[in-house]
């Protein structure tokens, strides 16, 4: 008979005081500053976790894909924003039948991506909440802010659509060199959304909501005037890509890959079970901080060791210090703090939260919540 | 009522024709030249699709994780290769335990290793089949040629295990640069395995087997004397990287993510809605192919048009053909061809296997058996 054990590895564990420590500070942040916090949820795709940010004070759940704002409504989440182009008749469908259950508030960057989703909700006799995407630099999806009045103007006309504001993924924030670059970079998204808006109101189109979403930019952005709406993500977890940028010091984060060294064929080289199908692939965005948290993450049991490289299941530890190697103790339990977080969910699917006395595994959504 | 789609996107079909196809020639192709065909199966992670391989040949599985051969025994296989180490008491129950409904073969790479192996199957009063795992070039895990006979021996001493051969995964052979180097790297493998198993042999210790796996050498490998197990994974369904290496055609790949084009905000500029959620985010892994094979994916629908830059949800089109740009229709249903089919199962966690007249939904294994 096999004992299940939580420690098995890789496994990522959550330390939940430290988690329920980022939640609050956020949510208290936020409200102080008149803002709503909607945290983005596709962090974890976690139904529980979903669940204790909203009991922390989170107004409601930001998503990437229809299917997880399915599953949290199913949890009894009511106010979902999905930050994604809802594109064709099976989506725009799927859109009006949940917009029945929760208030639901979608979104459109495109004039025939509103049209899909308005020709469906009239057909229905119904409304759904949009909101434009504006691009404030990352250069992804996003109108122009120059097209924002023509394309708010043909949408704020479509019979089954509510224009309802304005929002923004202000990702460019990410690579961000110092405090002083990213503080300027925030004013600055800040600056375009409200102008943005301001214009938007002076067509005669009213705007509601001004919203801004990234972990990188919400400690600022919070303190900003004319915002209404932060969704930052990875701020509940917090990763090395959030300490570089200076938003957490190591000690607020609050995910770990549990890992165990499995192979040290040579002085300076070692593996550790615990691969791109378990840390994610991402380096720190931070490009200017790579130096200083390079590899794909941070082992604090072995300074000096770093995770040079990733294969599906191995990560390869390579020695950097000055002195010779010491010896990798097969064997030996170590814990990674991942460069990004929302990776290590989506690859492992599951997490143990670990509070004082117990451990509760708690499982992602399944497949299929990506559509 | 929403009518579930299976061509909701992002989805991954695999062609089932192509899929028996890829199957059948290497089985043929290994049992022809005397080799057991014993496929990778952490390329899929899909017991529909396991059972597939063994029907079509397939001599067992190989997996990457105790998990996945946990589920794959549930499923009625018989015949399993763990080719990584298994390092620890807990690991080294499950695999004794499993070990007693199977034949099952496990991987050593060090003596700290083998020995929590052989303590565990000793206090049950059993024997582990071990393979001794060898570096031949790529550096990540496995012993260097030179130690093999040293560590080998102390392995073959410990009680509770039965040293049944040697392995390795060849994966330096993935950045050959032609067709010559492909073969030279694959002749230098296999005489690499060749020479270790027969020092072993004179050094008195039997060698049973001496198994290779990659999927970018096993056409190559089938042909070389002396080895006895081949263990591809990709080959079932193939993918940009294995064309890029000559092992396949566009016409071998079975394996396409469906997505949508759901922004355009600018000429020449567009995304989909997959991104490394849904790809991975592999390159191609033949560096020397880059050129031809630029981007994260290829799209035969878009020509001229390549997967740039992946978020974690969006795949970032861009126009590289030297006349200006087409527009993109948002709302058209495109195909990926990955790069790496493994991480593309890896993220989705399901396929659609379509076969002439009907889909059937296939989900990988569930979070947990990753460990």
């Amino acid at each position: 008979m096999i004992t299940p054990d939580p420690y098995d590895t890789p496994s990522l564990l959550v330390d939940a005081a430290v988690l329920e420590r980022n939640l609050s500070r956020m949510a208290a942040h936020a409200h102080s500053n008149g803002k709503r916090l909607v945290p983005h949820a596709k962090t974890h795709r976690n139904v529980a976790l979903g669940l204790r940010q909203i009991a922390a004070g989170a107004d409601g759940l930001t998503v990437a894909k229809l299917g997880e704002a399915e599953e949290f409504a199913r949890a009894g989440v009511n106010r979902l924003v999905v930050a994604y182009p809802l594109v064709g008749e099976h989506k725009a469908r799927r859109a009006v039948e949940l917009s029945r259950r929760v208030e639901l508030i979608v979104a459109a960057d495109s004039v025939e991506g509103a049209r899909s989703l308005a020709e469906v909700a009239t057909a229905q006799g119904t409304e759904l909440a949009v909101r434009l995407m504006i691009d404030s630099g990352l250069g992804r999806e996003g109108l122009r802010p120059e097209e924002a009045v023509r394309v708010a103007r043909e949408i704020a006309g479509f019979d089954g659509l509510h224009l309802q504001g304005i929002q923004t993924h202000e990702g460019n924030v990410y690579t961000a060199t110092d405090e002083a670059d990213l503080r300027a970079r925030c004013r600055e998204v800040a600056r375009l959304m409200t102008s943005v808006a301001e214009e938007l109101r002076a067509a005669g189109i009213p705007v509601h909501d001004v919203s801004v979403g990234a972990s990188a930019s919400a400690r600022i952005m919070a303190e900003q005037s004319g915002i209404t709406e932060l969704r930052p993500g990875i701020y509940a977890f917090n990763d090395l890509g959030q300490v570089a940028l200076g938003n957490a010091a190591l000690a607020d984060c609050a995910a770990r890959v549990a890992t165990t060294v499995v192979s040290s064929p040579r002085p300076g080289y070692g593996c550790i079970d615990a691969g791109s199908k378990a840390l994610g692939a991402d380096l720190v965005p931070a490009v200017a901080h790579r130096d200083a948290f390079p590899g794909y993450g941070l082992i604090p049991e072995l300074p000096g060791w770093i995770v040079a490289r990733l294969s599906e299941e191995h990560g390869w530890l390579r020695w950097t210090g000055a002195e010779p190697a010491p010896q990798l103790k097969i064997g030996e339990r170590v814990h990674v703090i991942p460069n990004h977080v929302c990776m290590v969910f989506a690859a492992l699917g599951e997490c143990h939260l670990v509070e004082a006395d117990t451990t509760t595994w708690l499982p992602c959504m399944s497949a299929g919540t990506s559509r």
